[in-house]
C-alpha cells in the first residue's frame, strides 16, 4: 500500500521545463519521475509499481517460453570487450579503477553471456539453451533525445539464445515471437504494435525483427501493406516499378543548359521530362581516409542515409559526412550538375541505386555550372555496384499486395530479435562435441531485447489523455485509490485496504490531511495515476452507509460497508 | 520452472581457485555463481532464485513498516557527491562521459533520496516520511577480501527516514527493528542474530544499530552479555574496573633499570607488579602533518585501534600509522620506555584511555633504555584529554550484569540502522514549515541498510553442510527437486511440474538425459541446491504406482499419482 501522508509525493501546476519530450514532461509534472540528471531519472513510488508490474508479466512470458533467468554484472573487466574488438566505443562508458585497471558498466551483456554459457555447453545435448536477465544498461549518449525513450541509464530485458544452427533455431523462433506477443497483449499495447523485418538493407535476415508500437509522436517511421509486409523505414525494401526500361538507348550527349536549374523541379520543367527521367548523385567523404563515394538514383527517389550508411561501413568500416562545396571543388564537379560519367574520370567510388535499371536515357550534370548531359545511359557511367539505397516514397506500390499503396505510419520500438550469428561464440571460443564426438565451433546466438523502461515510457504515450494515463488495471500504480474526507474515518479506510489487499488488489491510500488539498486535487490525482477505481470514504457517504466507488467508465454508486 | 536440460548448468567435481573465501569457493563450485572479475559475481539461475526469494521477503517487511519502494539511478552527477563534501573518496568510482563531465556510479544513495525528497517535504505534515529502493551498489575497493560478502558490486536494500527530531524518530525506530527482526526470522537466521549498538565509540548514539549474525567465519567480533548489552568488539565500551585508585599518591622517581624489559611479561616480573599498574604507551604519526600522537593505557589493556582512529579523525581529519623507530628516535624516546612524563615534554599530543584513572603509582619507561619511572601519575603526566581507547578483553565484567563475563562471538554483519544527523539534509538544504509557519531547517536523517547480496552469502554460510546448503523451504531454488529416469517418463514428470507450480509450488525439472549423469550426481546436485523435497519418477518408482517422495528430513515414501 501507497500511504500518501507518509509518502507526501506531489503533483505539479506545470510541466518542469527541463525535457523536450512531452511526455516524459508531464511524467515530471504527474509525479511519477524526477531527473538526477540529463537522461537519467529516478522513479518515484507510482512509477516503480508500474514497472515492477510490467517487468513481471515480461518475466512470466520469458519463464514460460523456456527462458531461465539469472542475473549478470553491471561492472565488467575491459579484457571481455577486447575480446570482442568492442573496448573502444564511445558511446559505452569506461570506468577507471586502481591504477591501470578500467572496467566498462556494460550497455548489453554478450560480452557476459557468452563466456559463461561457453562454460556450459559442451555437448550437442546441451544445445538449444537460453537465459535471460532484467537490469539496468548505460550507454554514454552525447546527447540522448527522447526523456525516457533513450537515456543514459536504463532497464532491458535481454535474452540469449545458443544453437547449433540456424534450423535449430527455427522452432525456437516461434516461442521467442509467441512470449513477446504474448506480453505485449498482456500490457495492453499488441492491437498496435507489429513486427517488423530489422534487416531489410544489407544483410537479408529473415531472423531479425523489431517490434514497433504504433504512436503520433514515435521516432521511427514503419512503412505496411495489409500483409504481414512491415519494415523500418530506414530499412524498408525498395518496390521495383519498371518506367521506360523498354526504350531504346540513345547516344549520350554534353549540352549547354542554364546556371539555376538547381533543384528536381526546375529540372523536371527545363528538361520537359519526369523527375524520374533525372540522374540524382549525392556524393559523401569518409571519416578517417579523406576519400569520396557517391551515390546515384532517380530524382523521383532520396537516399535513404542509414541504408547506403550501412553499406558503406561493411565496405570501408569507416563513417561517411556530406562532401561540401570544397569537396566537390577538389573532386573537379559541382553541386546540382554531378554525374558519374566514365569520361569525367573523378576520383570518386559510385555506388548505383537499384531504381536506375528502371529508366533509359537520363538527363543529369556534366560535372560543370550549366553543363549537362542527355540520354545517359548505364553504360555511359562509372558504377562500382548496385544495391537499394532509397527511401520508399508513400506512392510506393507494396511488394506483397501490388495493388496496394504503402502506408507510413509513425511508431516506438518496444523490442526487438536479433541474429548475432556467430559474432561472440567465435571470439570466446565457444565449440561442442556433435553426436559423432566430433568438436563444432560454430554456435549461432540470437539475442532478444525488450527495453523495460523505454517500453513503460511507450506505454505511458500510448494510454496518455489530457486527463492522465488510463493504465491497464493491472498494470496500474494501484487497483483502488481510496480518498477520505474527515480524520474520524481513517480507521475505516484503513479496515477498507486491508480487506482490499486481502482479495490481491492494490491500494494507494489519500489520506494527505490538513495540506490545503481540497478533493478536486485528490480526484484529480487518482486519474493523473490512472487507477480504474476510487473510492471516497466521507461523512456524507457513510450517511448513505456505506462509500462511494467510482469504476473506470462507469456511473458512481454507493457500496455499503 | 527450472529445466536443467535447456539450462546446462553443471556442478564441478573440485572448487576453482579464484577466491580466498570458502563460501565463495563452494558457491562456484556447486554452480550458484561465477566470477566476471574479481568481487564481481555473476548470478547464474539458481543462485538468482534464492536472490529473489530473500529479496521478497526484505520487501515485504520494509511495505509492511511502511516504507514506500522506489528506484533511484546508479548514474549520479558530480554536483551531488559535491555538495557533501563525498566526491574525492578513492573508493568511490568516477565515471568519465563526453568532455570534462564526470559521473559517479552510486556506492550508496543518500546523494539522490535527500534531494528528491526535499522537493516533497514541504511542512511539519509531511515528516516522518520514509523510502528505500533495493538495488546493485559500486564501490572501488583496492583489495575486497571476503568473496561475496564485501564486493566491488553488491545489491543492497537503503532505507531512508527524515525527522524534525530525534524524538520524531522513537516510535519509528521500533517500527523498523522490527521489520528487520521479522525479515531475519523469515529467513531462518534471527535466532542466531542480534542488534549491536554501532556506535560505542566516540559518537554515543542509542540510535544506530548493527545486525550481526553469528558465523564461525564471521569477520566482526561480537561482545556480548546474557543482557540486551552487544556490542562490535570494534566499538564495545570499556567497562571500569577499579584497581588501587583508593591508594595515596607517592612521589615519582626515576630509577635506572634493564634494557631487556621489552614486553609486559618482563616488566610485570622485573617490577613485581600486575600488569595493570605498568604504563603502556604507544605513538602514531598523522599521515598528512607529520605530527604525532600518543595514547596510554593500562599494562593489562591494548588500545583499541578503531576506537583511536575514529577519535583522531575527529579531532584532526587525519590518518594514522604507528610511529616506526626512527620517529621515535627523532621525538627524543625509544620503544618500550615511552611515557607521556610533563619532564619529558615530547613533541607528542598525548592521550588517556579512561582505565589510566583505576590505577594509581604506575610503573614505566622515562623515555630512554633502561630509565625508567616508579609511582607516576597523572599529575605528572601531559595528558590532552581522556577517554576510552581501549579493546574489550574476555575477563571483563558485563556493564549490565556485574557477576557475569562478557562473551566473545565471530558473527558476519547483515543489516544496520544508522543516525545520519542532519549530514546530508543541510548541504541539501532541506526546510519544512513548522505548525507557526515558521521555517525549520533541522531535518534529521536515518539510513537503514540490509546488503542482500552479502545477506545471500552469510545465509549461505549458515546454512552450509558438507552435502550442500540445506536453504530454508521458502528461500531455497524451488521447494521441489525431480528426476526423471528413462526419457519416457519426462511427460509425467513434466505433468507433475505442472501439478505443483498450480499450488503454488516451484520445481527444478531434472532432465538431464543422456549426458553420463547417473541418479547420484542428480540427487547429489539436489542437496547442493538445498531442495528439501526431492521427487523421483523412474520405471521402479511407477511400477509400484506413483513417484519416490524424499522430503528433508524424513523417510523416502511412494506418492501414488
Amino acid at each position: 500500500m501507497l500511504q500518501l501522508s507518509k509518502f507526501p509525493i506531489h503533483t505539479l501546476k506545470t510541466s518542469p521545463k527541463v525535457s523536450d519530450n512531452r511526455s516524459t514532461s508531464l511524467l515530471l509534472q504527474w509525479g511519477y519521475i524526477r531527473q538526477a540528471m540529463a537522461w537519467a531519472y529516478e522513479f518515484l513510488p507510482i512509477w516503480y509499481r508500474v514497472l515492477r508490474n510490467i517487468e513481471q508479466v515480461i518475466r512470466e512470458e520469458m519463464d514460460n517460453a523456456g527462458y531461465h533467468e539469472m542475473l549478470m554484472t553491471i561492472l565488467t573487466p575491459r579484457e571481455y570487450w577486447e575480446t570482442t574488438g568492442r573496448w573502444d566505443i564511445p558511446e559505452y562508458f569506461k570506468v577507471p579503477g586502481w591504477g591501470d585497471t578500467e572496467y566498462r558498466i556494460a550497455p548489453t551483456n554478450e560480452e557476459n553471456v557468452t563466456p559463461i554459457m561457453g562454460e556450459f555447453i559442451q555437448s550437442y545435448k546441451d544445445l538449444p539453451c537460453c537465459v535471460y536477465h532484467i537490469q539496468k544498461k548505460f550507454r554514454n549518449e552525447k546527447r540522448a533525445k527522447s526523456g525516457l525513450l533513450r537515456g543514459r541509464e536504463f532497464i532491458m530485458k535481454d535474452a540469449y539464445s545458443f544453437h547449433r544452427d540456424i534450423a535449430d533455431f527455427d522452432s525456437f523462433y516461434l516461442w521467442a515471437q509467441e512470449a513477446y506477443m504474448k506480453a505485449f497483449t498482456r500490457l495492453g499495447i499488441w492491437d498496435d504494435t507489429v513486427m517488423a523485418d530489422a534487416d531489410g538493407g544489407a544483410i537479408s535476415d529473415k531472423n531479425s525483427h523489431e517490434f514497433q508500437t504504433f504512436l503520433e509522436v514515435g521516432e521511427d517511421i514503419i512503412v505496411q501493406d495489409s500483409s504481414w509486409y512491415c519494415y523500418n523505414l530506414e530499412l524498408a525494401a525498395w518496390v521495383p516499378d519498371n518506367k521506360n526500361s523498354s526504350e531504346a538507348e540513345r547516344e549520350v550527349e554534353y549540352i549547354d543548359t542554364v546556371d539555376d536549374i538547381v533543384n528536381m523541379d526546375k529540372m523536371t520543367k527545363y528538361f520537359e521530362a519526369p523527375a524520374w527521367q533525372m540522374l540524382k548523385t549525392v556524393i559523401y567523404k569518409l571519416g578517417d581516409s579523406g576519400k569520396y563515394v557517391g551515390v546515384s538514383l532517380r530524382g523521383d527517389l532520396s537516399v535513404n542515409d542509414i541504408k547506403f550508411w550501412k553499406f558503406i561501413r561493411q565496405k570501408h568500416n569507416e563513417e561517411i559526412t556530406l562532401a561540401n562545396e570544397a569537396d566537390l571543388e577538389k573532386i573537379g564537379t559541382v553541386r546540382w550538375f554531378i554525374s558519374p560519367l566514365t569520361d569525367a574520370q573523378l576520383d570518386v567510388e559510385f555506388y548505383g541505386d537499384e531504381s536506375l535499371k528502371t529508366v533509359k536515357n537520363f538527363f543529369g550534370g556534366a560535372n560543370a555550372i550549366a553543363k549537362s548531359t542527355k540520354n545517359m545511359n548505364l553504360s555511359d557511367l562509372d558504377i562500382t555496384e548496385f544495391w537499394d539505397f532509397n527511401e520508399p516514397k508513400e506512392w510506393f506500390t507494396s511488394l506483397n499486395i501490388p495493388w496496394e499503396k504503402l502506408t507510413f505510419k509513425r511508431a516506438s520500438e518496444v523490442g526487438n530479435i536479433f541474429h548475432l550469428w556467430t559474432k561472440y561464440s567465435r571470439p570466446f571460443g565457444l565449440t561442442y562435441l556433435d553426436e559423432n564426438n566430433k568438436m563444432q565451433d560454430q554456435v549461432e546466438m540470437w539475442c532478444y531485447g525488450i527495453g523495460v523502461s523505454r517500453l513503460m515510457g511507450v506505454m505511458a504515450e500510448y494510454f496518455m489523455t489530457e486527463k492522465g494515463i488510463t493504465w491497464p488495471e493491472h498494470i496500474a500504480p494501484a487497483t483502488h485509490y481510496i480518498i477520505v474526507i474527515g480524520e474520524e474515518n481513517l480507521e475505516k479506510a484503513i479496515e477498507l485496504w486491508e480487506q482490499l489487499e486481502a482479495t490481491g488488489k492494490t491500494v494507494i491510500l489519500d489520506d494527505r490531511m490538513g495540506r490545503k488539498l481540497g478533493f478536486g486535487q485528490k480526484a484529480w490525482d487518482c486519474e493523473l495515476w490512472g487507477i480504474s477505481n476510487r473510492i471516497v470514504i466521507s461523512p456524507k457517504t457513510l450517511e448513505q452507509g456505506g462509500y462511494e466507488l467510482l469504476e473506470r467508465g462507469e456511473e458512481s454508486k454507493i457500496v455499503k460497508i
